[in-house]
């Protein structure tokens, strides 16, 4: 919603319920404003933060600092995995991952499949710099059922699953249930890597991060392993995406290549990815995997 | 400011200008409000974050993540100086930090000095779980103003300064000035060192956290050493902490005593220190330190 909160421009604001908190952003002009089949979409301009893109009244990203997620979704995973060659994006609409993923030169495919074509064309208007490289021939962009395309897929055939998704509640809830991991854990090769944003770690431990990592691990992901980060457009500014294998060690990563990578980024590095893998004391005592 | 975001509770309100953004908090009860000689202090019960002190209408901690904040201003420091016995917290008049300090069995003395007495008393009022050792005999609290203190310390008389203050306007501004980091330069040992609270990396870098820096090296700090960590309920809710010596190297730290401490702690251990050393690509970019 937007709304006064002094004599100047109205705000973005979105409340986060569970926490008791709300979060907005000055805003200059509602650029767009779509209903779609599965959800309503919002893109803004703000005052300081570039564009914002909410749906159905959740802000997904800012231009200012999508960046933070986009590169903890993407290159931890990617340097983690000993040899990524087969990567699927569940959701990633705004095509930032996408993009990240696509900066690895190792990777030979990447299959997005967004379940909403409105994400990606508003994204492609609204956020260019993140779909520049949509048409490389490494990509293919599929708009259907994440759900259904996963339970579809060939045993052992991909390296990397990277879910990409809205909070667990309408489309994306199924995202982070049992009978999707299990058709992942099909679906992965044996030192397949999975990767899923997990939320706030200051607000969700117990209410999603808990459950996903037991839904994980009962569908025989065996090695979990959460990633801290900042993110200030998300609720708390603090967030976390977990990674989960069957088989591959994931509190290590290929450090030299790391270090050694040929591409710039904004936010990762190798010593950001250790960054993230240290845990708080009150993360380490509340996880229950 | 309160105003009402939804048909329930009010909410308190900060709005941060610089960035255009507004953290809010369901109130259910506005507990204190006292007009002091120097700010206005504000005391809400919030709907899921406990108590919120708000002063001059900027949220200073609440119950529930204070303790992120308070364990970065003390335990990094106090692991990263090679023997700490005597040390000065300049304002911290929540007693938050000072509690964390205390806990160091090493250190001997700990002197505060706050210039606003009704900081403290409101704290122990409403915050009495972080003032319950304040009778340490280790602890000394003075209500009196840092600057003119620092200046009339003896020369090589300190092991640590933690400077735990509001943002940088208002009664503040004079401890983030190079006058005040001389005077701290003179008082502090050879070896010793200074912590400040710096603001947030994605928000502040070019506008406080390089001039800081700066006026830190022209005092006589040759070594500098950001510290990031999450911080909820400040703008961005990722927060930073400058470390100055000018001798002691910042990025090591006694990580034995660090792994073997004898107290708890809910954010900090060794591995989190470790990570707060880690610096983003575009914060190590962006630092002209």
């Amino acid at each position: 919603m937007t709304m006064k909160l002094d004599s100047k421009t109205p705000w973005f604001i979105e409340l986060c319920s569970e926490a008791g908190t709300a979060l907005s952003y000055r805003v200059t002009e509602h650029l767009a404003h779509e209903k779609t089949p599965y959800q309503t979409i919002d893109i803004y301009e703000t005052e300081s933060f570039g564009r914002l893109m909410a749906i159905d009244g959740f802000i997904m990203l800012t231009s200012r600092d999508n960046f933070l997620y986009h590169d903890m979704m993407s290159h931890p995973v990617l340097f983690t995995h000993p040899n990524p060659k087969n990567v699927a994006i569940i959701g990633g609409g705004d095509c930032g991952t996408l993009q990240q993923v696509l900066q690895h030169k190792n990777i030979e495919q990447v299959t997005q499949i967004e379940i909403d074509e409105q994400v990606t064309e508003l994204s492609k208007k609204y956020f260019p710099e993140l779909t520049a490289d949509n048409n490389s021939p490494r990509a293919t962009l599929l708009f259907d059922d994440g759900l259904a395309w996963m339970k579809s897929q060939p045993e052992n055939s991909l390296d990397v699953i990277i879910v990409d998704s809205t909070d667990p509640i309408g489309p994306a809830e199924g995202l982070f249930g049992p009978a999707f991991f299990a058709d992942c854990k099909k679906a992965l090769k044996p030192d397949g890597i999975l990767v899923q944003q997990s939320e706030s770690p200051i607000i969700h431990l117990n209410s999603i991060i808990n459950p996903l990592h037991e839904a994980m691990r009962s569908s025989g992901f065996n090695n979990i392993q959460l990633l801290n980060f900042p993110q200030p457009c998300y609720p708390s500014g603090w967030w976390s995406a977990t990674m989960a294998s069957p088989a591959t060690p994931l509190n290590s990563f290929r450090e030299n290549d790391s270090k050694n990578k040929s591409f710039a980024t904004r936010y990762y590095n190798s010593s950001i990815h250790k960054a993230a893998l240290a845990m708080p004391e009150f993360v380490k005592q509340g996880l229950k995997t």
